[in-house]
């Protein structure tokens, strides 16, 4: 058989390919099997089909043929449609012909247990010894309406009149496809394509949206996760989005424990923690969202509001409305997201007395029955949008919006030529108002939730943090520093700690550099919680307790760990300052390295809290850290104590995010708890750490 | 003028009054003054309407009267139109005429400064000294729409075909009405009436729903609530709806204190602190929901599942679909609010089998494809319904329920008959098959936050507690007891407390009933904050110790608060548990008696970890309450640490809350703090009280 005239690139035979083939391809049009083909009919693909079913000459009255060998050309894409083993068989005879993308519809896969496990690794096989790559197992399908290449058996498909346009959605879920093309076309937003990922045993999501990025009909992206998975490749992609000016939103499943294992058993991934997850598509400058809807009503907003850099807050949002109560809804849902609505300047208001607008001096401009005329409306936006206490302004309208569908929007519309955003809330159901605002760019919204989670998610997106090295070892950790040599390895990069000194178990006597009361801890590589091994004494008081500790502590070490041959310890003064808190660094293996601050003692684990950022980090990104958390009020100024130097805290988080850049340095764990926030001047300062290392992998 | 031939009762002539008076009603139909007259002839009002202006011999064709007193009959119902001191001068007249009920649109009053407070003052005296009703003001009044009593000057109840049905609304915000309108009415839901109680001066909004209650017409409640006001009228008309079996539904806002403080600027209401009327509403059986849509949506679920004695949980959800990722943001949602999804049982998978429903053995039953099929679908829901593990099941419906929506829904429908509930979310945009379930009575839902958000609601609904005794004492603390006091009143209703003896500050040389070490504190009942004025000592060691301690405390005293005279200190040993935490009792000024237990130290302000409950509380709401609370974890087993005495902590939130029963007690504020837990069977004592009473009220 020929081959075609050139290999396409991916993208070209993943979204636009000249010719499909359909494995399993059936007559029979109550089957799923058969979706496909009518849908490309449907939607008059100009390429060429290939049906395959060895079992009959025709399917749908067009030539079937028994097999892919017996095609006349290799097709760009294969679509196979056959069961979990066969599927298998049919992608490497691919392989073997040189076909450039197979789609895989089948699953059992990564979720079928030991006998999946195999059938993945054969086509992980196929991948690294071939040029094939595979979308999925376990994909509805790739979708490109604009080249009418409906490669899908998604009964969602078979819409009538697909809403055609510049979004590109990319889902874990394949059924979610046909709820996004639904809702988003009874709101008259039109779509580019839509992937259903599948497994991604070989393509990413992230490596399939990166192939249409440079595609100028691709004017935004629109993703459904399931978990964070292949963070490289996602990464990757979000950073070269964002160069394009290509806003990003998503929504991800699995903020409960529930959700994640739900997730888990569908795709084979292993569910990060949620907040983990928030960081990396936070630092990834991907507009994060929590209501459904959202997801389908952000992207007018994020294409009005480009994405700040960190430290850059820009979060004061001015509300005009002809309801007080719609408004009030709306100034709810943001305050309880962290958004405050501002209230207007002096200098605000006697600009709106000037343009003869009445306002009450409150939070909201509530014009009541007078917003409904144009005049006032247009005066009131234009005062507001010109004011510089806010980022961003919010019309809320009343039942005029439903009765003068027309009149009441024009105003807003009108308004829409301001460098500021301006976003509409409509109370009453008001199908018409929305139908023109979204005519007209404006971003609009049904419900005070979605409007809430869209500003929030706008005015919280970030410029992605640039792309750290690629790292040249493994996440998993071999090797564990002693507690003294991971404070000297901290100290490199600007982390204080309290002296130590080594003692031999042999030499019990030694003059101390520092006075008692001192802390006596167990010296060694080997073990990690010190406390659990009876390996801590604490408040000794002097040098005659001091042989004691030694001595208990070799005891209960050699109790609890024979294994482990106790040669020495550390000493080191008492330290206490107003509190501790925890500071960590990991290599995650899907988000790669990030750094975490957490409130110290029970409390991390009894009210979660703390933050977490990709490393390296900035200054102002470690302040923003410091400003998430809860218990950081206690450090400024909480019931009369003194304040504590948080500014030496943020150096500490910029220094132990530094471990991500040195080249020469494996750490793929890194934990100081506690560390100790001392007053303003005084410094934080280490006086427990734990390092563990990894091996170089060979390159 | 003669009077009618009877007086109206308060539910007729606010909403079927035979006769009504539009004072100020205008000519002009651009103005909202003419609104009430259009409105009620556009319906078809049968009683007698008198439009009320001097100026004209006619309104919109119809005689216009030249005043109140003019008029041949008293009316039963005047709507004043006219601004704000105007309207005062009507209702005075109303008044004098013996009028029953006025409606006042004017604002301006409460929220109107002083001027506003003499203007309200002025209405007040003429509820108290005759019986004129006054609805408002700031009201935009009452519609009826069974009886046509379209009182409203609401633009839009210019709606043609208002949704007539069951659903009675009452809202502070009278803008808010017609959102519920023109959203109830695309989704076929229709009201009996809606009422917006404006200031609530006289007539609030629970005595306002209260007049309903025996109305057959009216099924179910929507409240749309800034605040609580009025919270004894509220709560009686809650205990009168759960008695009827008629559920109510409430939004609220001023969850964030933005919003709270656009309530109070908008009705002069002292807005609460969220979490007591989150606990107000729950004590009153109110279910609240979260998102606005939700309000509107919830009833037909409240209905299927009645309110539960509080410690019955039963919130055990199973899901049943076609589409895993659409199912996957409910169970998502679902846990974020603390409602697990529950794995089939054994029995039920075998059973599911059996049926010919072939399911994965896991959390969902994701049906797949193959739940498309009728047969399929009503199996799985006949199945999972009668499964003992399930209180209620969601069904969530993927693309069939858009392109074959009868199909889709029919094996929903035809399961409603099961006396478990059967709750649906479709994921698709699917308007036939909502109308669908809509008219079959099938609760259904358009996304997965309002979905879980009603489920939520529905099944943390409890039945209302009885209302407690009328207090005949203000919420205004007048007396405040001293710590040995405090210690006495509280043990006679079983709450411990750590041995205390006082000593004269004269006799310093006393032998202690028990041993060193001791915390000395001032004994008084002038100074609420012994702290902060350098009265308390702790580790006091011996006598000598103890002597320096009282001089200090009687110096600090001396310095900080020269007015009060020190004659005692209190001694008490040092205790300490497994933790601490505050229990405090408190009239509120809205809610009444309430108790609430918190975290102690710090964290109640940094976490805002509490929990509260209208007093008094049973056994089962006090174990509740200790189970919300995040740090109670310590208490159990927390690495490895003994479990606290729980059950002695239930029994003394009870006993505190007891303080609401007894009438010969006037306690308005009770607070323990620390509480010492400490290890199961040896309970939980008091280390310090503060108690203040009220004076009793002339009755």
């Amino acid at each position: 058989m020929p081959d075609n005239a050139s290999t396409p690139t991916l993208g070209q035979a993943l979204l636009a390919p000249r010719s499909i083939a359909l494995v399993g391809a059936s007559d029979d049009v109550t089957k799923t099997s058969s979706r496909p083909l009518q849908y490309l009919r449907r939607a008059g693909y100009a390429g060429t089909i290939y049906p395959i079913n060895p079992r009959r000459p025709t399917v749908l009255g067009e030539t079937a043929w028994p097999s892919l060998s017996a095609l006349p050309t290799v097709p760009d894409h294969v679509f196979i449609l056959t069961p979990t083993a066969d599927a298998v068989d049919a992608a490497e005879e691919c392989a073997r012909l040189g076909v450039t993308v197979v789609t895989i519809l089948a699953a059992g896969f990564s979720e079928g247990g030991a006998e999946g496990q195999k059938l993945v690794a054969r086509l992980r096989a196929l991948c690294v010894t071939t040029k094939l790559r595979i979308l999925g197992p376990s994909s509805l399908g790739a979708i490109n309406l604009r080249h009418k290449t409906i490669i899908t058996a998604n009964a969602a498909f078979a819409e009538p009149d697909l809403p055609t346009g510049g979004i590109f959605v990319a889902s874990h879920s394949g059924s979610l496809l046909g709820a996004l093309i639904s809702r988003g076309k009874a709101r008259n937003i039109g779509f580019a394509g839509l992937v259903s990922v599948g497994n991604e045993i070989d393509l990413s999501l992230g490596e399939i949206c990166s192939a249409t990025l440079d595609d100028p009909d691709v004017t935004g992206y629109m993703l459904f996760l399931e978990s964070i998975r292949h963070g490289d490749a996602l990464r990757a992609f979000a950073i070269g989005a964002a160069a394009r000016g290509k806003p990003v939103v998503a929504y991800k499943l699995g903020r409960s424990a529930a959700a994640a294992e739900l997730a888990l058993s569908h795709t084979g991934a292993l569910a990060g923690e949620d907040d983990l997850a928030a960081a990396f598509l936070a630092d990834c400058g991907i507009a994060r969202v929590f209501n459904f809807e959202t997801l389908i009503e952000t992207l007018p907003l994020l294409r009005r509001l480009p994405a700040r850099p960190a430290g850059v807050r820009g979060m004061r949002v001015g509300v005009v409305t002809t309801t007080g109560g719609g408004a009030a809804m709306v100034v709810d849902e943001l305050a309880m997201r962290g958004i405050e609505v501002v209230k207007p300047s002096h200098e605000t208001f006697d600009r709106l007395t000037e343009a003869g607008v009445a306002a009450n001096h409150e939070r909201i401009i509530d014009l009541t029955l007078a917003g409904t005329r144009y005049d006032i409306m247009k005066a009131a936006l234009r005062t507001m949008l010109a004011a510089p206490e806010f980022d961003l302004v919010v019309a809320v309208i009343g039942s005029s919006a439903r009765f003068q569908p027309d009149l009441a929007v024009k105003p807003v519309i009108d308004s829409a030529s301001s460098p500021k955003p301006l976003v509409t809330f409509l109370v009453p159901e008001a199908p018409q108002a929305l139908a023109m605002l979204t005519a007209a760019g404006i971003p609009n919204f049904r419900t005070p939730e979605c409007c809430a989670d869209a500003i929030s998610a706008a005015l919280l997106r970030r410029l992605p943090t640039p792309m750290p090295k690629p790292r040249d070892f493994s996440a998993q950790a071999t090797k564990q520093l002693d507690e003294i040599a991971a404070y000297e390895l901290l100290a490199k990069y600007g982390i204080m700690h309290a002296p130590a000194v080594a003692i031999g178990i042999e030499e019990p006597d030694v003059a101390l550099p520092f006075g008692y009361p001192v802390a006596v801890k167990l010296l060694t590589d080997e073990i990690a919680h010190k406390t659990e091994v009876g390996g801590v004494v604490l408040n000794v008081a002097d040098a005659k307790q001091l042989r004691a500790a030694i001595r208990r502590i070799a005891e209960n070490v050699g109790k609890h760990r024979p294994d482990v041959k106790v040669a020495k310890v550390l000493a080191q003064p008492m330290t206490s300052g107003l509190g501790e808190m925890l500071l960590g660094y990991r290599v995650d293996a899907e988000a790669g390295p990030i750094v975490l601050l957490a409130a110290g003692g029970i409390f991390t684990e009894i009210y979660r809290d703390r933050s977490i950022r990709l490393a390296p980090v900035t200054l102002d990104s470690a302040r923003e850290m410091i400003a998430e958390l809860a218990i950081t009020r206690v450090f400024q100024g909480f019931r009369n104590k003194p304040h504590g130097d948080l500014r030496a805290l943020a150096e500490a988080i910029v220094a132990m995010s530094q471990l991500a850049l040195d080249p020469d340095v494996t750490v793929v764990d890194a934990e100081i708890n506690p560390l100790i926030i001392n007053p303003v001047g005084q410094g934080v300062i280490a006086v427990d750490a734990l390092v563990a290392l990894a091996r170089m992998e060979k390159t």
